[in-house]
Parts: structure tokens; sequence; C-alpha cells
């Protein structure tokens, strides 16, 4: 190893010093299309943030305002690592509404369910070792397993999730090159970025082959409690407790500005998330521990669930909605909870090299690209209805079936030819925002 | 690599599963000690708290309702992985006061400075890599460091803190037998925890030395701004912008418990800080970060900052005072800043093995060994004097002086055996609280 300035081509003088999993370390579609979906007049089908605009102030003032007044010399200082016990044991009581039945001393409270995902990734990962992930899965698991120099195989899904046949096609795959599986990786429940959920008897059948091959499931479930109409099956830790790590977050039933999300885990798996997270952070926000635990003390959190089910619900019409009137002929998932629709463009779309035209028209959505680890999902888009209006998502849907009419109608021009002209490529390229590679 | 069920011995059927880098992965001492503090009747001179009951509810009333009232949205809501660009101006002109000079574009916030740590260690380590530090050093740093497989390489320091020789002879030894060294970590103001400050002449010295070996320079300044007297010298920060990370936080002049904290550094790892901040955590809190901000916006921060000093300036008085009075035989660190002093016990004194004793006698503190990787540290003690009330410190110092008085009449008894009986052993293990190990 050459000491840094001797990397003498590079602007960086550190460039040498840098860990070997830094190679792995690359900024998300995701994130850089925060930076596009704040500019006032496009609408943004891309990004999931919730609309926490739906959560009244008297609530989140009330709650605030306990914290100080009644518990401010706790909520100002360090907490445990494994975080606030009385917080855990509300915590039992929303899983409860999911059919998981857990101890206090089984919780760990960590600053959003990502970092407890990290945290995952940190215990588990040497390099080289595989996560099996759906295939689309979330960004930022895939950025996370991939951060610990960690391969990511995706597991194909239908409108019903996951396939247990391909997953386990896919295990004994793995075993049989001699690879280390270490979890897998699931968003069972209205799932991001697809919007399906898995049935109950896929559940089972996914555990039971996780169960015979000794692979650790970690069940990811931020949006369980935002269905629609009626509850998605039971989680999974609901009939399995040692083969399953369950993550559990706030951002979605009260708010993500606050970081509280959780783990639930065996035993021996347990301690060691609670070393890692005082390694990481010390301690969870005991602020916004203290908030959220007078919040759900005192409000009535479960009618405020169905304050959000009802503004998602209504949000998911929309934009069923207007699929059906302006892209008719396409095909797309029907999420009966959660935050997205995935959409299916014809094999032929490229969506990533569609989105400059479409941020010209002023809509975005995330590329499909975004959610596979292995170049996957090219005529594929996530769309969101979490956080524009009714309103917006139909104008949103209209200009982007102006786009995708257009790509296809410029794409009939030079069907013959096979290819895009130089000029129309280079034209693309001057479109793209600089953040978005 | 077997499954982890072949691992039959073991209770934890995951035992085979986790990465390498759990290997060291263990409960700190500290983190046992909360345990211990949390006694009533136990005066603890062991933790790192805050006195934040010096924070007037008044002035956290007033910043939480605004946040609430008139950034709500923003609060409730995802934000930048760097963090809020409001906080991050606000943040230049904290650092101002210790002479730093920087661009709101090379500021990351993160959770609390420990994350920041965490984030630099999984930057920078490859598994072998050495990590310089101060002998003794900040316990939570060690275990961070430890946890990405690397080795911390401790250097002596004396009453003015690391010596610039001493780090020289290191670093070439260890370059000699082709070490890979990845940065130094110091604590140059009121140090964790000797309690000692690097003067400017070797802050400088300490600067050039590592601009030769082209190492990079990590200035955790946690306690700068909480001097009783006159302010330390300026952060090594502000002479040496390409060669040293800075890290701040908001824990010690506000409160621990927003986990807000920052680094300041070179463009290169700055743009890598974000990306591993995001996807450790998506973005840091912005329930807490507006909660500061709007503290920071209408308090008067400097003035609070001048009440906390003079809390912890008659707590140091009070410490000083009674070893003065109580053992007077012994040497200890007289911090002119901080939280900390360093008590040296006579050689033969086991101040890891004395714990038990002086819990029973209802006082705790931290034995040396916390802060060294290496097993050094055996016959000196950290006293903070942060959190407990100055006549408790009295009191606890009292005690304190008891237990060590009392170990030195036992070591007088039994010299001629030249160890102690096994009953005595047994009777210190039996006191010994379950979780300090």
């Amino acid at each position: 190893m050459t000491t840094p300035a001797s990397q003498g081509t590079n602007l960086d003088p550190w460039f040498g010093a840098y860990a070997a999993r830094t190679a792995g370390l690359s900024a998300s579609e995701v994130r850089a299309l925060f930076a596009v979906a704040s500019r006032p007049e496009v609408v943004s089908l891309a990004g999931g943030m919730p609309y926490v605009s739906a959560l009244p102030t008297e609530l989140l003032q009330s709650a605030v305002d306990r914290a100080v007044r009644e518990q401010g010399p706790v909520a100002l200082q360090y907490g445990s690592g494994q975080g606030s016990p009385a917080l855990r044991e509300q915590i039992l009581d929303v899983m409860s509404l999911e059919g998981i039945r857990a101890s206090v001393d089984d919780v760990v409270v960590t600053t959003g369910s990502q970092h407890a995902l990290e945290l995952m990734a940190k215990l588990f990962l040497d390099p080289g070792d595989v996560v099996i992930a759906e295939g689309p899965s979330y960004v930022t698991a895939v950025t996370v397993f991939k951060s610990f120099q960690a391969e990511v195989v995706h597991v194909p899904m239908d409108d019903e999730g996951l396939q247990p046949q391909a997953l386990q096609e896919t295990i004994d795959r793995l075993k049989a090159s001699g690879r280390r599986i270490k979890f897998i990786y699931t968003i069972p429940s209205f799932h991001n970025p697809m919007g399906v959920t898995l049935p109950w008897q896929r559940r089972v059948e996914i555990l039971e082959i996780a169960r015979r091959a000794e692979i650790l499931v970690v069940e990811d479930n931020p949006y369980g409690l935002l269905y629609f109409d009626q509850a998605p099956p039971q989680a999974m830790r609901s009939v399995e407790e040692d083969g399953v790590v369950y993550l559990g977050t706030f951002s979605k039933t009260f708010a993500p500005g606050l970081r509280v999300g959780w783990a639930v885990a065996p035993h021996a798996i347990r301690e060691k998330l609670v070393l890692a997270n005082e390694a990481a952070v010390l301690s969870p926000s005991s602020f916004s521990q203290t908030v959220i635990s007078e919040y759900l003390a005192t409000a009535d959190w479960r009618g405020q669930i169905d304050t959000f089910r009802g503004v998602y619900r209504e949000r998911r019409d929309a934009m069923l909605d207007a699929l059906g009137r302006h892209l008719p002929s396409l095909d797309w998932t029907v999420p009966s909870g959660g935050f997205y629709v995935w959409l299916r463009l014809p094999e032929h779309l490229d969506s990533k090299a569609m989105l400059p035209r479409a941020v010209k028209e002023l809509v975005a959505y995330t590329p499909g690209t975004a959610f596979y680890a292995d170049g996957g999902g090219r005529s594929a888009i996530r769309l969101s209805f979490c956080y524009p209006t009714p309103d917006f998502i139909r104008e949103g849907i209209r200009r982007l079936a102006n786009v995708i009419n257009g790509e296809l109608e410029l794409l009939g021009e030079f069907a013959q030819t096979g290819s895009l002209p130089a000029q129309t490529e280079q034209t693309r390229q001057n479109l793209l925002p600089p953040s978005i590679g």
C-alpha cells in the first residue's frame, strides 16, 4: 500500500487511504432524485416521503410538550443502547396488531429501521457473502449490503411477491457453488418497490425453505399497518421466532423526521445488535423516543393510522384511475396498501434513459434499475403515490403518459435503423440533471 | 464455512453466521457502569453524562415549540443526508469560536459525533490497519476502530497531552514494520479520560508530523467550549484543512438526547461521509436538527455555555479540593475544562480489581484499563465531575479514599505472602455486578 500523496493523478490526497469497502459506495438514484423532486414545478412520483401533513399539529404538539415538561431530563440525556424500556413496551402493542408476540427484551430501538439494516449488515456480512433479496428490492438495503462488500442476489417476484420455488432454486444453486448466504431480505407486505403482498401460504413456504437451508430471514415491514381495505397476512415473525429478524419503524405511521425504528431479534443476535448500536451512536435519540412514547401513551394512534390509510387509499385510487385512463395498454401492480405502484413499460423502452425527458416534461419517477444490484429493471418504473395530492398524481400520470407515448413514437420512427441517432442521445445527456448518473 | 446449526456446541443457532469483525465486539466497561451508576445510593464518578438540568426548560420549550409550529412539516420529514443547510450554517458560527473557518459544504451532520467516528471507521479501516490514539483514549472510539478490525496503537501522554516525539517514534516503528496507519485520533482539549490539554506548540508539531507522514488527523473536540478560566488553544483544524477531519457535537453544549454532532472534512472525504451517512440512517433526524437550529437562532446559546462552564467549574473545584483533602499522597491531573480528572494510584493497586469494593462502598468510577486497547491503565482511574452535585462529589471522593486506603492496608497485611489470599479474591468476585466483566 502506497501513501496517499503518491497517488499523484487523483485530486483527492486521501485516495489511497480508503477501505476496500468504499469501492461499492456510490450515490443512489433515489438520493439524486431528491434534488429533482424538490423543484416545485415537477410532479414527483419518485420519492418515498410519507405525507406528514396528515399528522395533526395538535397531536404532535401535545406529545412534544409532555416530553419536555414531564420527561425533560430523561429526554435530553443519553439513554440505553437498546432503547427506552417504556417505548419498547409500547412497540410490543404496535406489533401485536400484526400477530407478533415478543418480550420487551427482544426489541432494539434504532435510528430508523435503516440503521437496523446497517447494523445487521455489519454483524453478518463478510466480503463475498451473499444476501438474497427480492428482485426488485429496496434501494438503500441493497446499498447497505453492498457497502459491506456482500453480493445481492435477486429472486424473481410475481404479483404475489417472492416466488418460493425460485428462492429454493437460487439457494440450491448458490450453495452448490460454495457461496455463503447470510440472510434472505424480504418486504412481504406492500413491497417497496413492487407494491405487492406475499400471501400467507407463501410466507409459510419461505420460512420453511429458510429453516431447512439454515438461513436467517430479515423481514422488513415498514408498511404493514398501512393497508387500504383489509389487513395483510400476519408478519412472518408471528410464527417464527428463532429464524427471523423483524424490522419495524415509526417513519410511516408517525413521522420519519424523528428517526425511530426497531429490530426484534433472537436473543444472541439482539445482544450483538445492542453492542453494535452503542458503538455506532452510543444510544438512539432519547428525545425522539420520549416524544413517540408520549404520543403512543396519550394520542389515538390507531385512529391516526386510519387517517393515514384514508389519505394513501385516495392517492392509490387516483393513480390507478389515471393509469387506466392514460396508459391503458400498459401493465402495473395494484397495491392494497403502502406507497408504490410498479409500472411495466414495453420491453424496448429504457426507463433510466427516459428519465431526463420525463423531468423536462415536469414529472419524476424512479427507474427500475435503481432496485436491482445486477442491472435488471430497465423496462420498469416505480411510481410513488404517498406524497403528492390526488390532483398532482393525476397530472403527473398524464405527463408521464405523454413521455412514454413520445418515446414509443420516436422508437417507431427509428425502428428501421435499429438504434436511436447520435443526436438524440446527445440531447438526452444534456437534459440529465447533473446529480443523476 | 459450515451452516449455523452444525455449530452444535453453541446455544446461539446463528453462531457460525456472524461476520469476522464481530470477534472484536464486546460490552464496554463504561456501558456496564451505566447499570451501577443508576442505583441511587451509589455516587457515580463513572459516567460522562452532561448535567442537562442546567439547561433551563424555558429555553428548550421555546425552541421545541417553534420547531413544531413553524417548521413542522420539515421537522417531521426525511431530510438531506448531509444535514440541514440552516443548521450547518449555524455550526460554522459555533466553530468560529475555536478559530475554525469552513464552508457550509464542508459540514456533515451526524447522529452524535459518535456516528461520525463510526462512519470514518467504515470509510477508512480495513482489517489489520492501524489507528494511532492517545494512551489512554476515549473508550467508544477504541471500540469502533476495533469493530472494523483495526488495531489501536497508543502513544503515551503527559500532563500536556500527546507527546510529539513519542508519536514520531511510533509512526516510524509502525511504518518500518510495514503497517498501514489510517489516522491519528486525538482529543486535544480537555481530554477524555485524562482531562489534559495539548498546548498550541504541540498541536502545530503534531500536525507537522502527520503532514510529513501523510497520515490523516481526526480531531475530536466535544469539550473545547467548556473551559473554566481561559479558552484552550484554537482547534487543530483552524490551521490545517486538508489533513484534518474535525468532529464536533451539541451533546455537551446543549444536550446529548437529541443525538446531533457533525464532521468537517476535506471535500472528497466529506462526499463519502454523506454517502455512508445515507446508507446508515438515510438522513440525520430532522426533528432534532430543527430544534437545535431554532435554539441557536433565538436563545442566548453563548450565555448558556457560560452557565455550563460555571456548573462544571464548581464541580471540578469540589473534586480537586476533596482529592487534596482525602488522598493527599496521590497524583492527579488538573483539568482546566471538560468533565474528567485522571487519578494515578500507587502502582501495585489494580483499579479494575478494586471496583467491586468501591461499589460496595457506594462509589463508582471507571478503571483506567477501559481506555486502553492493550491492557494498560491498571493503576489509574477516571473520575467524572460532570454529573453529580459538588456535595455528592465530595462524598464520593471521601468514600473512594476509604476504598483506596483499605486496599493499601490489605496489601500491607499480605505483603509478605506476595499475593492476596484466595478467600479475598472470591469475595471480590461475589461483589462484582453481573454486567461488569
